[in-house]
């Protein structure tokens, strides 16, 4: 029996009254409703489906993955099912415009949805989060009439979406993308061949909708000839024409666009989510609709890809939450060792064994600052889509373009080490075929796909840090160093002595506190001298990106342990949860914060170290 | 058609001849002989095993692992033939005593044959890998009639062995093994249940030597009243009765003895590696015979167990090497942006771009540091077994027992940071089905099998520098600390300016010499505080083992790359393997030496921090 995935309703519940304070949610008009007993029902809902429909399925997709047939992708046993349970009980319309159909509801509480389902199902929740992404993408650059044709069966899930940039020689550089669409009337004729198209085929949904990126003839070469095209699988018929009963997908009631999954990649994990190599337009052409001003696409694509990123994100969340549930679970159950070694002693439960804690405590302490990170960035989109004022609206729009690259690396790299984790403590019994494993094979796709980590450091450190000489961070680093002071003044060592119990529980919050206030001066005063470098070295965006990434990463998640910690003394006073929080919050100053030194040095270390090393010698 | 493993024949000349140079192996008669000619035949063999007979079967095993029939294990296709010739090349007896048929060559030297296999076919390489650590066991610990009857044959290769300790209530903590040994006559009757038993049945060769640990009746409960038993899978003639040439093995040359595969496990990595679950007895009990003293088999296993975990270190160097080649080789491939971003310009091979020299640069200084710390090891072991004079032997069999559990801890771990940074270089093609995806795969049971790395790490601490008051770390750190000023002297700020090309490089050495000197020192105070304090605070050593191996590691890795920079200036001048290594040392002083600082916070942090949080809480 397969271990039933349970979202962690009390930590999820925490991390959006954290999240929702930081970003300042609460002047969001209908804040209120959405966050109190809304909340409450949606959350509840969140765990049946994820536990009672998802997670059962996770195992059995990675044991018979999808597979390509004459008719197209078939899905694991049970996907079906899940789908349309998954669409009739509303969950992809949630957070979609009410315009198309959806309920509006804030993105934070999305997010805890978006985890969930990652955490109890990696490959089937990839597949709902391409389609609210494209509905994204289609919502801010779609005609009105491409929205009014797709967006409400989108928005249902009725159909689904995928993304399809990649081609085999364009895969972090898509300037050089190759797919053709020539115009064709009031449509476009596309052909060419996409790759690590994920569920780019399958049996779930009548449709679905392909965002592909391609060049038009006599378009510039690079980046800026690239153009943005919608392309049905099934081309839909007129609105309003009658649907045969009994038809086939896509065949009775519209006609199939010349756009096929032509083979699936065999992968170490995700293997029920279809990666699909799609051919477009080997028979004639595939038809396909501008989205958005010629040569724009990329741009235009940037709305889906940055909720890809999120959700990356996210879902990575979940996927750390899984490892640490099953950890969690085997380390209570699974007896080694007995107490002060007696050979007749009763052997204890691994949990009892400190090196077990230190793992479940960096699994816990990663996973949790991690979704507080993430849910972070879902309540500043929140702000910035229908914050009060353009001037909140706007700051909270850059700071979320400083997170979204952070979130995407960041949760995917924590994902990967606490699965890790998470195989180390079941031993020998984790190397076995089972659902540990699975999970840490399914989660080393998070640093790749969606660009791959390094990616996104770039463009963390070149766009949202260098380009705009530093503000966004540095108003940043502020807010940090507001919430570390506030932790410190608490804790610090001159306050009048507490009870003996918690002076050791002070000192690690002290600890903490320090800790940040160090990191967030160190990190100010490297970016200014990167930014003041930067014009004169070309590479070394280039070269620091992905230690800045990390250094800035494991200093947020550290501010978002000083939240939590601050908040659980002051809310929580004395139940389990808080004492838990309390305890990863101290844990993360004294074992995870110090990794900061470590990308501090590289970030130091600057070019050369990198570049001097000639390649044939490397 | 798989890339073919290639044996970094000059990288391993280097490490070698440091490894003999550091160890002080030139005392040892032979040694000039060894290590001149004789190796250099020793090492191109090694090489053309490697790559012509191990490598390609490596994904063979894995698409289609070894399987169990009603006659046995079926190994994957093509293992028996390699196997043979395998044998028929010597390679089992090169490091074997003479006295029982082997070649006598210096460990050493044996390191870069294991190394070698592990990196090629890791699966294969466990089996014979067993059988020299079985050797050893018997060797020290097996009457003169075990020995002479079963020790020529494993040396030959003829018979292989296996490890029988784990139970399914028996894993870290062998004191529960309830497999039960009841004396009968000369010999012994055993019966009970072993799981995890790598190689424990197979077709590879007529006969399979378990070792195995179990209770006799009115033994003392605990480690204590452990036996260890050789218990053949046939049982063989008396010496001189002629073998039926056309017969089964092990049916018409002897009896098959009542110890079966009776299932196997389906595995993440090391597929076509059989992962068997042994029953003894159950057909009227297994025959078996004492080795070494009643109720000391530990004792006796850990001769087999420590050659077994040196035998985990090199692997993981090979392993992780093998990462790196293939990594490096679609670095120099793969061709993703263009230079100066001109969107004419063709694109550049991605070993070009500085966060995949970034991954490039870790993969190798942590893989040849690896190399280079279990070469030592192995060398410290030559020196500890035939070094010139009792004192010599017995520092260096001291300096051994700490660097055993470091190895196989550290080079296990490097390992999986190495093919996770491989797949990261292949990007999505790294997560499809192939070789690097199977390294990655392969790699992670390194940390958990032979010892957890938390085993490996309470060793270390508790046994290996706590009980001597760390004088065997002391002794080490004073040598890590002469190289260090060594190197210092020679590339110090206020040595006479070196041509403008250099300075950099001197800078960059002088930045690992100083990091090396305070990690030495912190690293000393540490220790004695641990040891101070451990007497008082029964937890500590279990709390810190871990980080404290990880900061020794690092620190010790470090001193490797120092020695490796010296000597490249010295006898190397100007050569590109002199150049890589200098490039190399570099950057482990300005990206990896760094780490110990996040080590040292967690081993500063103490048993608080972990002890505190109720286990319900975390």
């Amino acid at each position: 029996m397969p271990t039933p995935y349970e979202a962690p309703l009390a930590l999820i519940r925490a991390a959006i009254d954290q999240a929702a304070r930081a970003a300042g949610t609460d002047s969001i008009a209908g804040h209120e409703e959405a966050f109190g007993e809304t909340a409450d029902a949606v959350l509840a809902g969140v765990a049946r489906m994820a536990r009672d429909v998802l997670s059962p399925l996770n195992t059995v997709g990675d044991a018979a993955p999808s597979r390509l047939t004459a008719h197209g992708v078939v899905t694991p046993s049970g996907f079906r099912e899940a789908y349309r349970r998954f669409c009739a009980d509303g969950w992809p319309t949630i957070c979609a415009p009410p315009r198309f159909g959806g309920q509006g509801l804030p993105m934070l509480l999305g997010a805890a949805a978006t985890e969930s389902w990652g955490g109890a199902n990696l490959s089937f929740a990839m597949c709902p989060e391409a389609a609210t992404g494209a509905v994204e993408a289609l919502r801010l650059h779609a005609s009105p009439a491409l929205q009014e044709r797709y967006l409400p069966p989108l928005v249902r899930g009725e159909w689904t979406a995928s993304m399809c940039l990649t081609e085999p020689h364009a895969g972090s550089d898509l300037s050089t993308v190759r797919t053709m669409a020539e115009p064709d009337g009031e449509s476009w004729r596309l052909g060419g061949r996409k790759i690590f198209i994920s569920w780019g085929d399958h049996d779930l949904a009548d449709n679905v909708v392909h965002l592909v990126l391609a060049r038009t003839p006599g378009a510039p070469a690079g980046l800026k000839g690239i153009s943005l095209f919608l392309v049905p699988k099934v081309l839909p018929l007129a609105p309003g024409t009658p649907r045969a009963p009994d038809g086939l997908p896509g065949s009775s009631w519209g006609t199939r666009n010349d756009i096929h999954a032509v083979s699936l990649e065999h992968k170490m994990g995700i293997r029920a989510s279809p990666t699909c190599v799609m051919a477009l337009g080997e028979h004639g052409g595939a038809r396909g609709w501008l989205v958005g001003p010629l040569h724009e696409g990329l741009g235009c694509l940037f709305a889906m890809m940055n909720h890809m990123r999120l959700g990356v994100g996210l879902h990575s969340t979940g996927v750390a939450e899984r490892a640490w549930q099953l950890a969690r679970g085997y380390a209570h159950e699974r007896r080694q060792g007995r107490a002060g070694g007696d050979p007749q002693g009763a052997q204890r439960p691994i949990i009892e064994h400190p090196d077990v804690r230190r793992m479940l405590l960096t699994m816990k302490a990663l996973t949790h600052g991690a979704r507080s990170l993430a849910y972070y960035a879902a309540a500043t989109l929140d702000v910035a889509y229908s914050g009060t004022g353009e001037p909140a609206r706007a700051r909270a729009a850059r700071r979320l373009a400083l997170l979204t690259p952070l979130v995407k690396a960041w949760c995917s790299d924590v994902a990967v080490e606490v699965a890790s984790l998470g195989v180390q403590i079941h031993g020998g019994t984790g190397y076995v075929d089972g659902e540990i494993s699975q999970v840490y094979r399914d989660a080393r796709i998070g640093p790749i796909f969606e660009g791959t980590n390094y990616i996104q450091a770039h463009d963390l450190l070149a766009r949202k840090v260098i380009r705009d000489a530093g503000a966004t961070l540095e108003e940043w680093l502020a807010e940090m160093e507001r919430a570390a002071r506030s932790l410190e003044h608490r804790h610090s060592a001159s306050r009048p002595r507490e009870a003996a119990a918690t002076a050791g529980a002070d000192r690690g919050l002290a600890l903490l506190a320090a800790g940040l206030l160090a990191e967030c001066a160190d990190l100010r005063a490297a970016a200014r001298r990167l930014i003041e470098a930067s014009g004169s070295q070309p590479h070394l965006a280039g070269s620091v990106a992905y230690p800045f990434l990390q250094w800035l990463a494991v200093v947020a998640t550290g501010w978002q342990w000083a939240l939590a910690a601050d908040d659980a003394r002051a809310r929580h006073a004395d139940d389990a949860l808080a004492r838990g929080l309390l305890d990863c919050a101290r844990f993360y100053g004294a074992h995870l914060l110090p990794r900061a030194r470590t990308h501090a040095a590289a970030v130091a270390s600057g070019t050369d170290i990198l570049l001097t090393p000639r390649p044939a010698e490397i």
